[in-house]
């Protein structure tokens, strides 16, 4: 897809990008190694706030999935300021998800859907990609969702 | 290994791939990338029914090695699927694997063999991975085991 | 870097790498597929012997973070067992990160910067990784962190 075309789709999807979340601690938010973006795990900013709290408790199914959602725009952000241009993503490869959840919470799928149908409304069958989902007790910061990323990219 | 050794290793093992089960959400199973096919996390399915619960509790050791089993072969089914033939595997790389465990359970290493040794008993030094295995309190629909994979693969 | 300013560089951080802990099970340590060393993950060993615990009961912040960083030495370990001389690492391209916590212990982030901070310290710029971590409630033989790694390598 071209740069515009990806410009047209996130208007549509109603998606501004944020600032790239800087890393909370000693390393780099994307490495590239032949022809792949390894994107470091992405915590959820709605509204420039983290979301916090487990599945099953005080986080409801539609919150989850709409943290999973912010984790996958941020993993955009930090591709966009990484490659210059979310133009050189050639296929979203593999998400991987970690849901903070009570031990009784089995809707991991659901939530972590809020990324992946993110990644292909956005670029199309180019965002079909493979998925491991679990369920955490604890994340980072008390985060609600971790969702990291490995993308094919084209060389520019 | 060509593909009639491979079922002949397959036939030895008593082993006839399911199929392939869908993704229960907005992903696909199987990503090839840069010569290496990335296989979404897969649950465990022994006699076409989903192994449930959490190893420390409700399910044994042995059960839950089976469990592992069950999730290597559906690795091999979405592989089959993927690729047309068994026979375009080189090499197993990686397994990741996650056991539904209570906080005093340990033996993780030990219940994730069961894929393991599959890969090993099938494509013999080619399925010789590298792994990581660790305790989660809970899994997608409260399967007792989730493994994905990384795995290079032959152009064809 | 060339081996000499490794080796330099880790007996400027006081570590002499300990002999690589052989797989707790059937696996294998590294795998290397396209160019990327893919490193099981690995158990934090101080003095021979496995850090065990959970962070927030037993386990203080310096201490986990110790784990972590004495998981990271494996992996160097692993890689020059596996590579002949760590001279043949080009670049740290992703950890993965798991840290036995309490449900309410957050700070995982810190701890794992245990491992993060001797990659850096030990080749620099290609010492700086993308990086996933996340809490758990229990791992393989009750440790602490185990840390697992991607790594792009020259040819040799």
């Amino acid at each position: 897809m071209t740069e515009a075309e990806i410009d047209a789709k996130l208007a549509e999807l109603g998606i501004t990008l944020p600032a790239p979340a800087a890393p909370v601690a000693a390393y780099v938010p994307v490495v590239i190694a032949g022809g792949l973006a390894y994107v470091s795990g992405q915590l959820p900013f709605v509204g420039g706030a983290l979301v916090t709290g487990r599945l099953g408790e005080g986080v409801s199914l539609e919150q989850g999935t709409e943290a999973a959602r912010a984790c996958g725009i941020m993993i955009l952000a930090q591709l966009q300021a990484a490659l210059g241009s979310l133009a050189r993503v050639e296929r979203i490869v593999k998400l991987g998800a970690f849901v903070n959840s009570t031990d009784d919470f089995t809707d991991q799928p659901k939530v972590v859907n809020g990324a992946s149908e993110l990644m292909v409304g956005v670029f199309g069958d180019a965002g079909k990609h493979a998925r491991s989902a679990v369920g955490v007790p604890v994340l980072p910061l008390g985060a609600a969702v971790e969702v990291d990323a490995i993308v094919a990219i084209r060389a520019d």
